[in-house]
């Protein structure tokens, strides 16, 4: 059986790859491990089938035939896990890649996240210009202290890693605000992983559905 | 040689456990290994050395004789790979104890965090209080859904578990704000794990320094 993950059946950013199933897909190409995508409605996020598999009601999810899981970045360890490619043999430069995937998803990826649902949420609220500048120097705090990580390497531990593939997909969410331009090496680190062939058809795949949900009037 | 972590010298919560050592103190009492810590100021976050270790300027950092590491997250995963205790020996049942240790710093936490931060830096803004209503009800949205997957369940994947260890470490950042008490599971959950010997020790070791460094006039 080939694993399962879900994602929108409507892309909610018009197919830019921006929603969490992207790094999942991602990884999955990177290791060249097949995969099946369930795709859901925003209505369905709600009802207990999904909830019974992610009880916060986001996509994606992930079901092999041994376990289910959600959190895109367990979904991206485990893939990880059982297939070469993402993650280094020895287990303290493991270590150190999952020590990445938790960098990007709790110290990066939050102020990002943060100023995206201030743009979704409160652009009519009297504050919300007052507010820009907070917001980004907070990404900007990261950004600097990322870069100045990064230097002139190509990934953060030696090789791409998962490590990579998670901050890379936490990153692409800056395309548009400006922000990542202020690094160039973090541009370039972006560019690199954006190359990538695997990255490239897992962006293809999440992009065919978008073109499908549009062209159903969806 | 013993595993060495840093802390804060002065608690920014006087004592109450409420930084980021906390989970991997606990952690370490839960197996029952032996660890140090060393104590860092405010400047010395901002000084190269640290930054050696933590790129982001923050604590905790570990140390052993292998690796070093960043991000309280990975930190855990480290000891708990090291030490049986906190996680199953099963590949599938690990995966679903990583899954809530990436759940609760990156799903359920942020919301949290930025409630923290407009408390801490917004306080003075002429929208501060007009914007609580907003952040409580992100908060109160996570904290409805992890209440209706724990129900009357003691922890999170049957025993106690590093997810626990993490969620419960991220929910007692809500002491104060009452919001835990809309959910009476969730308040017996995190008692249950306060309660606890090892986090006692835990709890005891972080507030020994508190307490030095008031009566060292800190």
């Amino acid at each position: 059986m080939k694993p399962v993950i879900t994602a929108f059946r409507d892309s909610p950013d018009r197919g830019q790859g921006l929603a969490r199933d992207m790094a999942v897909r991602w990884a999955f190409e990177e290791v060249g491990a097949p995969y099946d995508v369930r795709l859901v409605t925003f209505a369905e996020l709600k009802e207990p089938a999904h909830r019974a598999l992610q009880p916060f009601g986001q996509i994606p999810t992930y079901e092999d035939s041994e376990t289910a899981l959600f959190e895109s970045g367990a979904i991206v360890l485990r893939i990880a896990e059982r297939h070469a490619g993402l993650l280094p043999a020895e287990a303290s430069a493991r270590a150190r890649v999952i020590m990445w995937m938790f960098a990007a998803l709790s110290t990066v990826e939050p102020p990002i996240v943060e100023h995206d649902a201030a743009c979704l949420v409160e652009s009519e609220e009297s504050w919300f210009a007052a507010r820009q500048p907070l917001l980004r120097a907070r990404i900007r705090h990261r950004l600097g202290d990322l870069s100045l990580r990064l230097g002139d390497a190509d990934w953060l531990e030696g090789t791409f890693s998962a490590g990579d593939l998670m901050m890379v997909a936490v990153l692409r969410r800056l395309h548009g605000s400006g922000l990542l331009e202020e690094h160039p090496n973090l541009v370039t680190y972006v560019a690199r992983g954006e190359a990538r062939p695997a990255f490239k058809r897992a962006f293809d795949g999440q992009y065919a559905v978008f073109i499908a949900a549009s062209s159903a009037g969806g």
